[in-house]
């Protein structure tokens, strides 16, 4: 199968072995899979931005601090991986594809300013026309509404796109165009292009292969 | 001042004389402006389009090949001015940003599958904190419906970016994520960075200075 | 086998179905050959140049409109194949060596002003030490004159380099230096790395193994 | 005058406003001075290198994640000076020379595994043919033996390479071939390009004129 | 002006000081004119090439050796004008585009197998609408027959391409279709964009603006 | 295993069959093993550094010199490699290891002026995890002093980078920091990775997979 994996930035936030990620990463290309991974920006991202705005950057260059944060973490996890993935992180989609042709684990950070990781893993997974999007977060998955503000929030194991539309439009600002967990150019992609992606936490990164057989509980949003 | 000038790729499709274009952004020049141009791609692009539908290109591939003609129009305007404007064409902002410091015209196609030559010019515009960004399309300017479906349709000289968000979505489809004129993308950098856009007609072309000190009539939108 | 497959930019002219290309070289590289493929411009081309010109541009730069619609054609072929091909199309010799050396389709527009498209693919051939090469264009083979302007043109199976240069000398404008078919930049090429040419047309793609196994009849050019 | 200038990766370490340095290079450049400025990494660097040891990671990696965030410090300097500074960062000498020769300020990171950044000042320094590296630290400049270490050590004023050399081999450790201050490389690039270096701390940044005037105490080495 | 000159590669076959041509170069620049150099081989590139044939290498690496060498001479002479010259050597002619986009000396070495330099000088001249393309060469400028074989060869202040075509042909292998002075291919350019030609030789470096003032003697090429 | 192997630019100064080295390689990877070669400059070197002073380079600018002949000799070794190695020389230690993950021979001059190739091909070896780091020298191994200068100099099969730190700083000038053999750099990256290194002659090339099962003698620097 064709996978792309996208996890949090949060993931590089806390100290301790990040070999959890490569070693999932690893097993699940020795069983046959080819894997793209897209990290986002954490904590480090919002430092580099708090300095940029002190020093009066615009929007462009604060997203693309963010953004060259992400590549760093993503330079890392390819350098954890050295016979397994490409040793550069690509800039731009179509340098991503130059990349991905040497069959090769490829690791990206973000692409552009003006679109969220999410964004950057729904272009990745249309571009190789992957079998599953996996977006690993800090929640157990899909839920009625945000569960980091509502304790009652109900997990929701399958959603249409149309269904979580409407959730992220009720609980979210609609205004801000910013939506968390799927802003909506990633949802244009996933949609025009019916990727099936699937959400799940940090702490089943160890179980991926599990998901993917449906042995383990995770949600899955399917485009219609 | 500094512009940004997007132009529809209607105006590639028809024969004649394209040098009203390059005429146009050389006597702003030469009034002290920095001027950026961004072109669309037209017929051609619909034409290479086809051919890839016809070789089951996925969608990211078909947006390549759309982007790719937008480059070969940039690509024509950037050789015919050869003593002003930057000799490539960008495929990326980080790549339009080192050549616009060169303090020359730069000419843009597109950069990734997914967004529309509208969000390509947002986001130029914000990256280089531009005083106008230009836009020039095939109607007069912003109308309360689409003029090319309603003949009745009411010419706006100036709207807001919230009523304009309005009108798009009661006259085109919500669901595609596609408007015509400017896509949620576009909008949503158009507001974050306060950008003011003008939208006029390519039989405007040769008046774009008059437009800008308001000696002819254009429609303007205004980001709240 | 090693090979290098030329085809005429008037393949894109046509709508329809373009697999047919790609499926022959397909089953090439099935078959356990190595194949580069150079496309030509085509009437996109011409049109571009036609605008070119209107903007006065000069002879290079017109020269580069045509290799940048060759390399959009290049571009679509190898987009056609994504398992197959090399993502990008060089720009050069020295790329397109950094590409073949990844064992894929290569798939190559143009290099530079001031050189046919058979030149490109004679020095593609030559770099790579290839077997064959093969060019595809809308005539049968080699005649003793211009089958486009002489009806009773005679069909050559196999021609020597030295023979053929004095059919196109005696047919063509010796002053131009810019024969079709072979122009003296290839025939210099091919002489002096003694590289066999065969040549056929658009309605013989599907049956090029046949043609490579002398089964169907073409033109053979011999290198003296 | 040309000026290199060297500031610690600490720099970046603390919350705060950092337009002190960008403005104190805008103004070395409007008195007419042409200005590369280098960056340290700083705790980002040491974080990263954390990580990385985690993962396994070999020197050459670890050295690189370090580079990485010397790069990202650079960057964001680089955007602060959006009208002053090439937006890119040079990853190689050759890189800085390109860009060198824009006339406009360069930021770098740094270039390759096994050496500092103080090595790396010094490399622009000779290529550029420099003035002056003017090399901004915690302490307020050279001394008689490490300041951190030592609360009575003397401040030198003036103090030649070989004198120096003997300092930092009675103070640090010979073996490791990583002196602070000024290592092996940055040593033998200073002397034999004869490179003026001037040690200066944080505090003084908004001081650099005075400094070069003489008005301002700092330590200056001489190459011997 | 916009001028070409092309130095035969046998200018750094020699030891002693090669500032006569830097120098040159400089006091043109000063005058006001724009400038490309193209460097020739010389003796390197030929023992570069035996040692490829010692190799088995095809004719298409033992030209890119050449160009190799070429382009060492031309890195030479761009380190030899830090200010003046761009500090990279293009390596095609939309590299060389890019770079004389700076308004600085561009030094070219080679761009691709197949061509002499004389060619690339003619590309060049033609891509920038130069004025004058300058060869020199060791030879005084064009002769009725080769002067190197010919004692009483006669001098030709003035010689149409015409002309100069059948005294090459009529003196030099036509089959090899590599003529000194001009091939083919520098030939098809200068006539089809009516480059003026001078030839002089490496004595008379110091005195090109004489020569260009018509004060000197040399041969001049006029296409027809 | 992995191997780098360093050759004396002196390889590149005699005529004659250069393919001794190309065949050692092509075996030692026929065998398993992974190969990066690193050449040095020689002669070619030395006279275009010479050319270089006589135009009044700076030291940066020389060693660019020496660099790009270095490269030179690398490419003619790639090229005479065409199935075995990647066809472009990197020009960092990052370009490397883009390379290096193709599984190709990768073929390396230089990096960056101001360090020796020795120290470029420890860099090598460390960023590979190299078994082996081999230099192929001018003398049979490792002596206790300069066998070029002391003919009773007593060849040494087994030394210690500590013992030979104090043979060479006993019998080299310490001063200039630019030992033969192993300058500083390189011993430095050759003990914080604990890189095995085997000196070995020009005459050996032959024979390398002996000198790795240890059935010939040469010498082995053991880092500490
Ligand atoms: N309210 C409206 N006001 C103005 N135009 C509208 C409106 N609603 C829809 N449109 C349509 O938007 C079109 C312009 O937007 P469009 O995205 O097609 O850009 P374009 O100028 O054709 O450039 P491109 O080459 O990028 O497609 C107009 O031709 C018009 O038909
Ligand atoms: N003796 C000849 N034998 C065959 N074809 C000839 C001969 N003389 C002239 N031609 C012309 O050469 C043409 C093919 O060469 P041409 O250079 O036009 O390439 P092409 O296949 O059209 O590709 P491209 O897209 O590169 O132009 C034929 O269409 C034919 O009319
Ligand atoms: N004799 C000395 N004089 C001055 N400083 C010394 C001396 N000996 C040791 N040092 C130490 O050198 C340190 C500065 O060198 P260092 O290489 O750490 O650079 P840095 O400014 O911290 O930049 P970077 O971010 O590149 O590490 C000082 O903080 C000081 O403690
Ligand atoms: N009719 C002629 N007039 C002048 N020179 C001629 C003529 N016929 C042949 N030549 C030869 O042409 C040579 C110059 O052309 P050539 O192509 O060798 O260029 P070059 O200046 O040596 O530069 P490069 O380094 O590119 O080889 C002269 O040395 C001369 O011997
Ligand atoms: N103790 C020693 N043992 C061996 N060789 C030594 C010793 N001391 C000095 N040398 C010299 O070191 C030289 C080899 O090192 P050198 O740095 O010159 O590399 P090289 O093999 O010539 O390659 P390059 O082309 O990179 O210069 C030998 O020729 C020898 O004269
Ligand atoms: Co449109
Ligand atoms: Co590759
Ligand atoms: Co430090
Ligand atoms: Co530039
Ligand atoms: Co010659
Ligand atoms: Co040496
Ligand atoms: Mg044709
Ligand atoms: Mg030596």
């Amino acid at each position: 199968m064709k996978l792309v994996i996208k996890v949090t930035g949060k993931f590089f936030d806390s100290p301790g072995d990040k070999s959890v990620l490569s070693n999932a990463i690893k097993s699940l290309v020795e069983s046959g899979n080819k894997v793209a991974l897209v990290t986002g920006g954490g904590q480090t991202a919002r430092w580099y931005i708090t300095l940029g705005r002190s020093l009066n950057l615009n929007e462009a260059s604060l997203d693309l601090l963010g953004i060259w944060v992400a590549r760093l973490n993503a330079f890392l996890m390819a350098m954890s991986m050295p016979d397994l993935a490409y040793s550069k992180v690509p800039e731009s989609l179509e340098q991503f594809l130059e990349y991905w042709g040497h069959g090769k684990v490829v690791v990206v950070g973000g692409f552009q300013p003006g679109q969220s990781t999410a964004a950057v893993s729904a272009l990745v997974a249309e571009a190789i026309s992957a079998d599953y999007l996996i977006m690993i977060t800090t929640v157990e998955g899909v839920f009625d509404s945000d569960p980091k503000k509502n304790p009652n929030a109900k997990f929701l194991p399958k959603v249409t796109t149309t269904e979580l539309r409407s959730i992220l439009e009720s609980t979210q600002s609609i205004r801000a165009g910013t939506y968390e967990l799927l802003d909506p150019m990633a949802m244009k992609i996933v949609e025009r292009s019916r990727i099936k992606v699937i959400v799940t936490s940090l702490d089943k990164i160890g179980k991926l292969a599990r998901i993917l057989k449906g042995e383990e509980i995770a949600s899955i949003i399917e485009p219609v």
